[in-house]
C-alpha cells in the first residue's frame, strides 16, 4: 500500500514486553476522514483528533497506543494527548495539528507521556510500508487475534490497494464507529468523496456490530486515501471508479468489523441478525440490536438451547409501539420458528437444536410492514466473557 | 389479611412434584388495579387480564401458574387463558370476566389446559387467608427464595394490613411492572385512589429494578384493596389516611422489588444506583439504567475490581446529548471517585477496593444540572448467571 508507513515500539505503557505504540506516517496529500464515539465521556485523544481534523490541515501522522485509554482523565488527559502530537510533529517535521492521536485500554488512568516520548524514536526507525501485520498486533488489548485485511481493486486499469486493521473484543457496541479501525487506500479521492465513503461504510460495518452493548469512550474509525497509487482523483459518486472503490472499502471494513465479533470476549458463536421488511432502517436496526443485546438470547446461543421464545421477547422489547406481532416471522437459518404471534406450526425442536449447534447462525426476522432492512453481527455470552471482564486489569 | 383467600396445587404444568398453581379468591367489593409489561409480545394471560379489568366487572379471583408463560402462543394461547378463567368462574360461581389469569415460565410453549383444570379443585379445597407463604413459594421459577412481605398500618384507629408476594430473578427490567407482583390490603379505597397508589408505587419499586435488562412478556403488578378490614373508604389523595396507606404499600412493594434484585440470577451483590441533580427524572433514570445494564460495570462488581472508568463510560452512554461531563461527580458509597471529567484527586484505589468488596454498594452520581433524582436497584453479573440461563430449560 503506497503512501502509508508504519512503525511499532514496545513503549511499556502499562505492561512491559508487548508492542503498544504505533506510528502511521502518511504521504503528503493524503485525505483523512474519521467517525467517532458518541459516548459523552469521549476520550481526550478523540477530542484532539476531532480538533485536528477540523483544523483544515491535512494529517501527516496517526499515533496509537494501547494499555491506557486516556478517557475520564479531564484536562490533564487533553494536555498529554496534545503533547504527544507535538513530539511526533517535532520528529517528523510537521505541525502538531497534522497528528491524530488514538488510545485504547483502561479508562480513568493517566497516560504516561514520558514513555510515549521514549518510544517514538523506535517507531520512527521502524517505519515501513510492509508493517501492517505488526501494526495490527500492536493495537491488540483483550483481542485474541490480530485483525488485518487487504485487497486489491482494479480502478480503470490501475490496481489500487485497500488495507485495514482493527482492534476490539469487548466494550463493543459502536455508536459511530468502533474501537480503533484504520483503513487506507492508495486510490486518490476528494475530501467530499472520502466523507461519503466513510459514512456509507461505517453504517454497514463497524456501526452494525455488538459484543456486549457497551459503547466505548474511544471508538474511532479512520479512512485514509493517500493517492500514491496513481490514477485520476475520484471526485464524485458519479465517477466511474467510485462504486468499485466503495465496494472494496466496504468489504475490508465489514471483514474487520466481523472479525471483532468473531473475537468477541468469550464468544463461541458468530450470530448474524438480519431484520427485513420494516418501515425504515432505524426500526430494523432497533429489532436487530434488541436481539443482539439480550443476555437471555446470548446465553441460549451459548448453550445451543433452542429456547427461542426469548427471541420473541427481545423483538417485543425493541420499542416499536405499533408492532403487530401476528405479522412477525422468525427464522433460524432455514428453519421457520415463529409465525402469527406464536410458534410456527411446522417448527420442530429437533430442527431448532440442529441449527443451534452450529458455530455460525443467522436469525432472520421478517416484520411484514415495509421494505427496509438492517443486519447486525453479534456473538453469544459465555462464562469466558465474565472471566475476562472480571479479571481485565489483573 | 381479611378478604383474600389463597389455595395452592401441584398441577404438574411443566414438571411434577412442585407447587405451580395458585388461586387467589377475593371478597366481594374488592378493588383491583394492575400495571403490565410494555413488551409487544405481551403474553396471552396479560391480554386477558387487561380485557377483564377493562370490562368494569369487579374481579373475584386471580389464577397464577408457573412453568409455562403462555407468551408467543398466538390465538391458541388466548383461548387457553380464557378457558382457564371460565373454569375458575364455574367453580367459584362468578363470571369469567371476573377472573384474572397470570402465567410465568418458558415462552413459546403451550400451556396444558387440562392440567390446570385438574389442579383447580385442589386449589379451591386449600383456600385460606393464611396461605401467603405457600403462595409466594408456588409462584417461584428460577427464584432461590420465596418473596413475601406483610406489614400493618394504623389508619385512624383501625389496623389495616398490606401483604404482598412477588417472583422473579431473571428477564428482569420491568417496563411497567415486574414479573408477577401481587400486593393486597384490607383497607377500603376507591378505584381512582387505587390507580393513584399503583402508579406511584410502581414508579418507585418494580419499575426501578433491573437484573439483566430484559423486559419479560409477562410482567404484571397487581394491587388489591378488599376493604374487609373496616374503616371508611379512602376516596381521594386528600383523605387523611391516604398518605399512611401509600407509604405502607410503597414499603411492601419496594421490599419485594429489592428482593427480586437480591435474588437476581447469579447475583452476589446488591447495587443501589442513585442519580441526583438531573434536569428531570427521565434523564436520571436513563443514567441509572445505563450503569445498571452495563455488563462491564456488572462484571467489575462481581470481581470486586474498582475498574471505575467503566462507570464513566456507562454514564457517557446514557443518551444525554448535552451532558457536560466536567460537572459529573461519582461516589462509591462515601468514597469520591470522579470529578471534573476524570478521577477525583482524593480518590485512592485502596479505598475503591475496600468498598467494592462489600455485598451492598451504592453508586451515587451527581449530574449538577437540575433538581430531579432517580434510584435503580440492580445486581452484578456472575458466572452463575450464565450457568442458570444456559441451562434454564434442562
Amino acid at each position: 500500500m503506497k503512501g502509508v508507513k508504519l512503525g511499532i515500539a514496545e513503549a511499556g505503557i502499562r505492561k512491559a514486553g508487548r508492542k503498544d505504540l504505533l506510528l502511521m506516517a502518511l504521504a503528503e496529500g493524503t485525505r483523512v476522514a474519521g467517525v467517532f464515539t458518541q459516548n459523552r465521556f469521549c476520550a481526550a485523544p478523540v477530542q484532539v483528533t476531532r480538533e485536528n481534523l477540523a483544523s483544515g490541515r491535512m494529517p501527516r501522522a496517526l499515533l496509537v497506543n494501547t494499555g491506557v485509554a486516556n478517557a475520564g482523565t479531564g484536562k490533564s488527559g487533553l494536555a498529554v494527548a496534545r503533547a504527544s502530537c507535538s513530539e511526533v510533529a517535532r520528529l517528523l517535521g510537521c505541525d502538531a495539528a497534522q497528528v491524530l492521536p488514538f488510545s485504547t485500554g483502561v479508562i480513568m488512568e493517566s497516560l504516561p507521556l514520558e514513555r510515549i516520548i521514549a518510544g517514538l524514536p523506535v517507531c520512527i526507525a521502524d517505519l515501513g510500508e510492509n508493517n501492517w501485520a505488526q501494526a495490527a498486533e500492536s493495537i491488540m488489548t483483550t483481542d485474541s487475534v490480530a485483525k488485518a485485511r487487504s485487497l486489491r481493486v482494479n480502478l480503470d486499469g490501475i490496481t489500487a490497494t485497500v488495507t485495514g486493521i482493527a482492534k476490539g473484543a469487548g466494550m463493543i457496541r459502536p455508536n459511530m464507529a468502533t474501537m480503533l479501525g484504520f483503513v487506507a487506500t492508495d486510490a486518490a479521492v476528494t475530501e467530499e468523496v472520502l466523507q461519503q465513503l466513510i459514512s456509507y461504510t461505517a453504517a454497514r460495518s463497524f456501526n452494525r456490530i455488538s459484543v456486549d452493548g457497551d459503547t466505548s469512550t474511544n471508538d474511532s474509525f479512520v479512512l485514509m486515501a493517500t493517492g500514491a497509487g496513481g490514477g485520476s482523483r475520484i471526485d464524485s459518486p458519479r465517477h466511474p471508479q467510485f462504486l468499485p472503490l466503495r465496494e472494496a472499502v466496504l468489504e475490508v471494513a465489514q471483514w474487520l468489523a466481523q472479525a471483532i465479533v468473531r473475537d468477541g470476549e468469550g464468544a463461541t458463536k458468530f450470530i448474524t441478525v438480519s431484520v427485513e421488511q420494516g418501515r425504515d432502517q432505524a426500526e430494523c436496526a432497533a429489532v436487530a440490536y434488541a436481539i443482539a443485546h439480550s443476555p437471555l438470547v446470548k446465553t441460549a446461543f451459548f448453550a445451543s438451547d433452542p429456547n427461542l421464545g426469548r427471541l420473541l421477547a427481545a423483538i417485543g422489547n425493541a420499542g416499536i409501539a405499533d408492532l403487530e406481532v401476528n405479522g412477525v416471522e422468525v427464522y433460524l437459518d432455514d428453519v421457520p420458528v415463529a409465525r402469527e404471534g406464536g410458534r410456527a406450526p411446522d417448527y420442530g425442536e429437533d430442527e431448532g437444536r440442529r441449527v443451534m449447534k452450529r458455530s455460525e447462525i443467522t436469525v432472520r426476522v421478517v416484520l411484514n410492514r415495509g421494505r427496509a432492512a438492517a443486519t447486525v453481527w453479534t456473538c453469544d455470552l459465555s462464562h469466558e466473557y465474565v472471566t475476562i471482564n472480571a479479571e481485565y486489569r489483573t
